[in-house]
């Protein structure tokens, strides 16, 4: 049997490994789930997903220097100012993740009621959905329809 | 200021939550790509990925009793019988879940050389993109454009 091909290929500069390093991490991802929720909150945050304080605060961190999050002050009646958590224009683009893993939790994680949350669209109120499709028009079934190949930063093993 | 109306609902049959519980973590999502990319011997993928041994061992047990990943048998000329890990029919669903994550590193990690893999349609050519989509047909631009709502079986916290 010949090596699949991404074996003769460096890893150096996978994207999907790129991108785990900033986000790739159960509550980092919940944070993320909670903000698009319009969940911006600290305790709120903290509430929702259980992480312990410290964890949490660490992730918050770790991805507002990853220019996902950035902080804006607040300041609730009598109490000093504080600061909510909200998503860069970067930190927007990660919605696709976050609705692969819920449409894949939807469907394979047991739960017997049914989806607690449904995606609409905004203008017409329909299902929203995450397709595949090619830049020819066609949509793919899965992903044995996809040929990978090396792209512009590919980089051969010696 | 009103609270946001996930406040309002359990999180205890949350999709993204059971997801991660399954994959939320780095080295089971790097596994994970490696699998899609046909790399499927664990020596392979631990060169690959870079995980420790026995990590790499746990991620790999846990992926196969979540039913994501299963073993097959093999055996090279002269070597004792061992295993390669597949895909399951859940395990193929994932696919969007890898390449959201591979699109957005594409774009927002550092990589000056560009991507160093490009998804293609297998029948056409063309290259793929994963597209935020509504029954109605529509396109999706953003997170902006959706609105979620409670599904059947979100539960209203007391």
């Amino acid at each position: 049997m010949t090596a699949p091909y991404p074996l003769r290929y460096d890893l150096e500069n996978c994207s999907i490994a790129g991108t785990l390093q900033l986000i790739g991490e159960k509550w980092s991802l919940l944070v993320l789930r909670d903000v698009f929720s319009g969940v911006r909150r600290f305790d709120d945050m903290q509430h929702r997903t259980g992480a312990p304080r410290q964890v949490l605060s660490d992730r918050l961190g770790s991805l507002v220097a990853a220019g996902i999050l950035h902080r804006e002050p607040y300041r609730d009646p009598g109490q000093r100012t504080r600061y909510e958590y909200r998503l860069t224009e970067a930190g927007m683009d990660l919605y696709p993740v976050l609705v692969a893993l819920m449409r894949w939790g939807d469907r394979h994680v047991d739960n017997p009621d049914g989806p607690s949350v449904e995606l609409t669209h905004r203008d017409c109120g329909e299902q929203v959905e995450l397709v595949l499709r090619c830049h020819g028009g066609h949509d793919l079934a899965s992903a044995r329809d996809v040929r990978p190949r090396p792209g512009p930063g590919a980089r051969a093993l010696a």
